[in-house]
């Protein structure tokens, strides 16, 4: 076994740190935010890569508690094709850790001459997103050094919870307040059990990640982590998804990870998609689902207990230790994976 | 090399008679498709599977072509988050091959209830969809034996084609009246090239399967196909998708497959892309993508020359003839994979 550590690892750890300023600076914004919120009638997120799957949070929690349409827009319908769209009434939410990746920045302002307001979510002050948005809600993760991101990763998490309690959701915002406590509770309690999963898959043909609902996001998530930094030809699949079809590639070479929070409408969903998985001959690994996921699946690690609302924000990190260990463990640096660098073109 | 035949096969040569019959069907239509449109604003379709895939195909053509917001549903904010949003203004587009997906009815419905305009796209006349949408567009495909959808899929796609054109967009309705004999034209024609990928394909320890704009859905609809009948670890990607992360699991053992039309202001990016794949030491097979495409992968199937804006509808042909070639090659029987039945409930 591997005994060296990663920045990728330090960086894990320094999440619950970065949320506290996170959410210490943008929650004063909320009456920017009502303000916009006033003018428009629905949300339209601009976002690629681990952005893309914050965007998935984004939608899930805009739709299932602030009755807000918000939805994922296409970039090359902007950037590629230059066409005309009415977004008149619609709140572009463009996501970007630098801040400086084109394809996003350039998308944003397609949507700003197409009618739209715009919010730019970023960890980069100054950059141009955060320069051009109507409002720029600046994440507070630090520098991240390690190419897969993670902290930066999670705050915007919790700007998408800022941003969607601004836009008069009925949640509690108080339940924000535990959040990053609790994620620093977890995080060196479950090494075991990451370990054991870790062996598990060395050696794996390939994986399917899945959760529903607002965990769809964590499940796309995890699986862009071990494609990026292990290699792994993991899939990324909804609930719905993975029953319309691919469940046929799931064997004992080829086992589901399942993402649940511990409580939730979706959680009956995934245990029943466990016990699915294991009657397939494939073995079945879960993170959080409480014990009746446990229950279900060969192997799980625990996630805290916070309300499901901000649950993604804590599962990913599992997924994230589970990432690094596996990287480690087959050899390769999980920092600097080959052909990836920070910021990504895509012209 | 196998030499028997599949029901699936058969399908696959009667889409140019299904598409012809669609065709005639649904054009009659458009007085209907225009008096919804100007009730509403917006598209949301709402499908799983391979109509989701029909619905990226119509969600880029609606916003390249046709001036509308045209985005996903996330089916379970209906069905397991039972959350009321604000779709006023919004014309529901529901796709279901049999109909009778009870999910997609329930989202449908769940959509009246929000305040949406609906239409139903479903090859089963009579089914709950069809009843119970404002507007049914049924296809004309038969019926289709094989699990894997075929015909069912293009007529799908020509059915979107002829919405957007109902909606307005600015595209020649004559250029429909071609494709069906094209798609005929090329059936057999390229047999030699279908075969050559298909035995690169075995052993392969997965695939990506790219393409961008409107021939992201194809991308994404062969990569489905590949895992159903084939059980290999394929992922649909974007082209920038592609580039954010996961160009780290293409390798010698795992090519990328990339999907064009023969002109359109995708075509630059792919061929780049595959370029790439090539500088990058992974194999790169083409569809489409005129000679262009051709020389900068190792093998190429050619597709017949439409206009781009229809492209969806041919290449996936080729892709279906790779996948039902190689599931018979590896032993399976394409008609019926395993854990698959003909129509999926998700509850």
């Amino acid at each position: 076994m591997t005994t060296t550590t990663s920045v990728m690892r330090a960086e894990i750890g320094e999440q619950p740190a970065a949320l506290r300023d996170t959410l210490d600076a943008l929650l004063p914004l909320a009456p920017e935010i009502a303000a916009l919120g006033r003018e428009t009638r629905q949300v339209l997120f601009i976002a690629r890569g681990s952005s893309d799957n914050a965007a998935v949070y984004g939608g899930y929690l805009l739709q299932a508690h602030g009755g807000r349409l918000a939805t994922l827009a296409s970039p090359s319908i902007a950037t590629t094709y230059r066409a005309r769209v009415d977004l008149s009434g619609v709140l572009a939410v463009a996501i970007s850790q630098s801040g400086r990746t084109e394809e996003i920045v350039d998308t944003m302002a397609w949507a700003a001459d197409c009618g739209a307001r715009t919010v730019g979510i970023t960890n980069g002050a100054g950059s141009p997103l955060a320069e051009a948005a109507d409002l720029a809600l600046v994440t507070r993760a630090g520098n991240e050094f390690a190419v897969p991101a993670t902290k930066t990763y999670t705050t915007q998490l919790a700007a998408l919870a800022v941003l969607t309690l601004g836009l008069g959701a009925g949640l509690d915002p108080g339940e924000l307040a535990g959040l990053p406590g609790a994620i620093d509770d977890a995080l060196d309690r479950h090494t075991d059990a990451v370990d054991a999963i870790v062996e598990r898959l060395v050696g794996v043909k390939g994986a399917v990640v899945s959760g529903r609902g607002l965990a769809f996001s964590t499940a796309l998530e995890a699986a862009l982590k071990l494609k990026e930094a292990c290699y792994l030809h993991a899939m990324g699949l909804s609930y719905a998804d993975l029953l319309h079809g691919p469940i046929a590639v799931v064997d004992s070479a080829t086992p589901a990870i399942l993402v649940a929070a511990n409580s939730g409408p979706t959680l009956p969903g995934t245990v029943a998609l466990a016990e699915r998985v294991v009657s397939a001959g494939a073995p079945a690994y879960g993170i959080g689902g409480g014990s009746a996921l446990a229950g279900a699946c060969d192997l799980a690690v625990p996630a805290p207990d916070v309300p499901e609302w901000l649950a993604p924000i804590s599962l990913i990190v599992p997924a994230q230790l589970i990432t690094e260990r596996l990287a480690r463990r087959l050899g390769y640096n999980p920092d600097s994976p080959r052909g990836l660098g920070k910021v990504t073109q895509t012209g």
